[in-house]
């Protein structure tokens, strides 16, 4: 399994780091994160070292796809949230301090001052449909 | 496949209200937001109305795990962003304004800012451990 000398999630992994463990697969780790933005913020990570959600192989990635429902459902009876945001920062520019992926999962409770900053914009004239070929063009080229 | 009268994205996916779209297959569309926080967000919706990640059935699951990594790939080289924000609102106290499921995919750039409000907070005394006894017990009371 490849690993990351340096990196604190492969350390927490490998047990030489201490974490209030939530769930653990073959594949997975969930644990909670130290510095929760809620009571109950967990963070699932491939036990495997893959910085980004691109490089991940499908038989992770579906079984991340498998857990976030369950962990989502063990989240609200746990936590007793209203909600929850499934965030993924995907590079530093997205806010990824930790180059290890992970999917944090984020207690919600109406008027908690968290979220997403929101200051949508819009598209003008053609510029949608010339982007949506784009993507389609991108997701032609290279599966 | 289930379907809700007045839901939005509903009708973009019975195409009664246009929309850019990015990828299609049996169970899954993915179209331009048409409010992007950055040029070239993406909305990956169910067909299927479904309002919560924890309903979804563990197929389509699977099915945006797949599309999800590729659909970053493409958003890298569309946008040419440094990085991108997966993000679900699950609920209206998360920000969910659209109750049809969707994951948001956020291309971003160094000094956009956008990304999430963070406040991070800690555990005192046991209250970590507690909280992840409470979800491993969660998990194992209903899968």
């Amino acid at each position: 399994m490849s690993r990351d000398a340096d990196c604190i999630f492969c350390k927490i992994v490998a047990v030489e780091i201490p974490a209030a463990v939530v769930y653990e697969d073959e594949s997975l780790l969930a644990f909670l994160d130290v510095s929760p933005l809620a009571a109950g913020h967990v963070l699932v990570v491939p036990q495997a070292h893959y910085s980004s959600l691109v490089d991940l192989p499908v038989e992770i990635a579906t079984q991340i796809a498998l857990v976030l429902p369950r962990l989502g459902r063990a989240l609200m009876e746990v936590t007793q949230a209203e909600g929850f945001n499934v965030l993924v920062n995907d590079g530093a520019a997205a806010g990824q301090v930790v180059p290890h992926l992970h999917f944090h999962l984020i207690p919600r409770k109406t008027g908690d001052g968290l979220g997403y900053r929101w200051n949508a914009g819009s598209y003008e004239g053609d510029r949608a449909k010339e982007l949506a070929a784009a993507y389609q063009q991108a997701l032609t080229s290279h599966r």
